[in-house]
């Protein structure tokens, strides 16, 4: 019988070392709780109505149904059994030879659970929607408001955290608070609509080098938003933002700021770091447990000075380098360290703007901005996903609309203003 | 000032009622509860994975931006005031001195209650999400499934209801089977999916001639669908549907058999009829209440010995008929009694395969297939959603695959079949 590898995730570093062992002898059982893949990276385009879900979405069967050694199984994997060499799942158990943990990583609220409720984060395609319905129910809510102060909370926008995510959710907001002029509000004004992004160190993009961050900070200003660096939030309640003293009235706050790794690692008993990241060995594999591998956000890995970043390029490294371990040893040889190949970083923000760092390359706007879209759009599995992502970017771009505006999920209109008419 | 039409509801009705105002001197508030129109004749097609959620919804707003007299607001209507001539809404209340109530139809039960739970009917974008999951979810489960008898009931899918919508459904899940063999399971045979349509009278489509029933009929066996006619549903639990002393195992059952009407007008005080449709005058006005009309679904009209079918052409003509009457008083006229113009009947079964009834013309196969196709992207309101659903069709015609194939909604997996691997 064949050797039994398990995967747990079928995000950039499960599905890659899934795809790592399509020619060895093995039995490759790859678990998600989700039927699809996710191209995280394009995720806050579907909370912003830009894009479908579907278009970012990739069923994973698909993905894998050529790979005759693979299944792929929905299911939730609920505890690791290193003693035992299985996988506890939701119903049933999942025993390996070799093991590849890849659940990444979720948003964290440093402690504050309570602002979970008022401020969503952004991982999942649920997410996304609860973001776009927030979004679009604040217009539809400050369209009903007659009076002017409590119309101006309902529009204003309050992104907590400067990173990639942070800036790209702001300039979307940004540049949808531009289009609504176009939508057929009637009480509506465009000045009333107000952006801000906070950031607790000194400046946006804080891991980008200090020239990408002013290019992101200019190009953001010339967008209207409001950026704010150095602003600690203090407290997140459905009125709005605390930030020390101040007080910011704002109906929707999105959170883009802490991350944690997948609670699935915390019962292992191996050395995490403080954002519960596992400590891994060199080759990727957990301390005292050769044959099982820790691959994507949720591995800690030294790179340069710091750590290798969440990013989705150190994920597919990650994964493939952890397949090719497993190969080694199914073959006989010892492990490989994994090494990190920094292939740049780029954040794009709104239209035709975006900023770009390869190597010591750093350049910004239109070229940054021609250059996101291409990777991106390479890097999206299946050729229906990008033809419609680039349809969807064309039909925006040249018409200035969004195409998802949709409210759904359920919801009661109680507690919005109260419609007075005479 | 100007004289206030209030139309509740921006289905097919409702958004003609209000484009049938545009030239006149009034102040026009469309109130729903959603913020887009939806295209229900497509929502089956949401349902079945082949078209996103966004293809065939636009925003109310969006549509009636360029109208100068029309305001659209985000609201529930809770109950109507004739007296004091005023809506009451879910915070807040509308004084109106014309009134077009057009909420349309929601599934019935029959007064079984507790089957909505275990066969979810199709009327709104979250209803299609919700069958679109538990599809999906169910060949999921038959794929953790080991024991044959109980995959088998994964695998069986009933449709309950042979009207258009069920005829639809059925041919959809059908073609659903045959692509599962291409999707990349590894324990499911195509021989094991089974789908049932379950219809109470003696023939699918029982609104249609005998001729286009039996050309549907021999159009869902050609396709694999097991046609049951004259069974009467006599329970629905969450293994399987009872069909008097008959048990069928099928862990999916989807309902597409009874429709009341929206239960807004209850407390209306007016005559409606055992479906809940209000028995309006020759003009669409609530009787005694001559201000008032009511348009679409929700209207019982005469037509020659039945009555005006619950369909798109009919809520299209109500809606204008009845903002040419509010017109008409305006003016100072006296009102028209509507008449309906059958413009003929469709119903698609299928890849390629319809059926159209076209006055005494009665045709099938292709060629109603075609005209299927053409009606439905000419009715689609938006450039951009007749762009893409046409695109959609193109690629799910020549690959043999359906595009949204995401499970999506908050779930466990607890209750799915036990994983079991040596």
């Amino acid at each position: 019988m064949s050797e039994r590898v398990v995967i747990i995730g079928g995000g950039f570093a499960g599905l890659n070392a899934a795809r790592g062992l399509r020619r060895s002898e093995v039995d490759v059982t790859l678990i998600d709780r989700e039927n699809y893949h996710l191209f995280q990276p394009l995720l806050y385009q579907v909370a912003t109505a830009a894009l479908n879900p579907s278009d970012i979405a990739y069923p994973l069967r698909s993905a894998l149904r050529r790979q005759r050694n693979a299944t792929v199984l929905l299911a939730d994997a609920v505890d690791i059994d290193l003693a035992r060499s299985s996988v506890r799942l939701d119903n049933g158990d999942l025993p390996y030879d070799y093991l590849i943990i890849a659940t990444g990583a979720t948003h964290s609220y440093f402690g504050h659970e309570p602002w979970r409720e008022h401020a969503p984060g952004l991982k999942t395609i649920e997410d996304a929607l609860e973001m776009r319905r927030r979004i679009y129910l604040a217009y539809e809510a400050a369209e009903r408001e007659a009076a002017p102060d409590r119309r101006k909370d309902w529009l204003t926008f309050v992104v907590v955290g400067a990173g990639p995510t942070g800036v790209e959710l702001a300039g979307a907001l940004a540049e949808i608070g531009r289009q609504s002029l176009a939508g057929g509000y009637r009480r509506i004004d465009r000045e009333e609509v107000r952006v801000l992004l906070l950031e607790g160190q000194d400046r946006v993009l804080p891991e980008y080098s200090a020239r990408s961050s002013a290019k992101a900070l200019s190009q953001l200003e010339r967008l209207g938003v409001e950026v704010r660096p150095q602003a600690f939030v203090t407290d997140i309640d459905r009125y709005g933002v605390s930030i020390g003293d101040e007080s910011v009235g704002a109906r929707t706050v999105l959170w883009a700021a802490g991350v944690s790794a997948s609670p699935l690692v915390k019962s292992l008993g191996v050395p995490l770091d403080s954002a519960g990241r596992v400590e891994v060995e060199p080759d990727l594999s957990v301390p005292g447990h050769p044959r099982v591998f820790v691959a994507g956000d949720l591995a800690r890995v030294g790179f340069g000075d710091g750590i290798v970043p969440g990013v989705a390029p150190a994920a597919i490294q990650q994964g493939s380098h952890a397949a090719a371990n497993v190969r080694r040893l199914l073959e006989g040889y010892a492990t490989r360290p994994f090494t990190y190949v920094d292939k740049g970083s780029l954040a794009t923000i709104g239209r035709a703007a975006a900023v770009a760092e390869v190597g010591p390359l750093k350049f910004g706007g239109l070229l940054a901005w021609g250059a996101w879209l291409l990777i991106h759009i390479f890097y999206l599995i299946g050729f229906r996903n990008r033809v419609w992502v680039l349809s969807g970017w064309a039909w925006s771009y040249v018409t200035f609309k969004r195409g998802a505006r949709l409210i759904t999920g359920r919801q009661t209109h109680e507690d919005l203003p109260r419609i007075e008419r005479s």
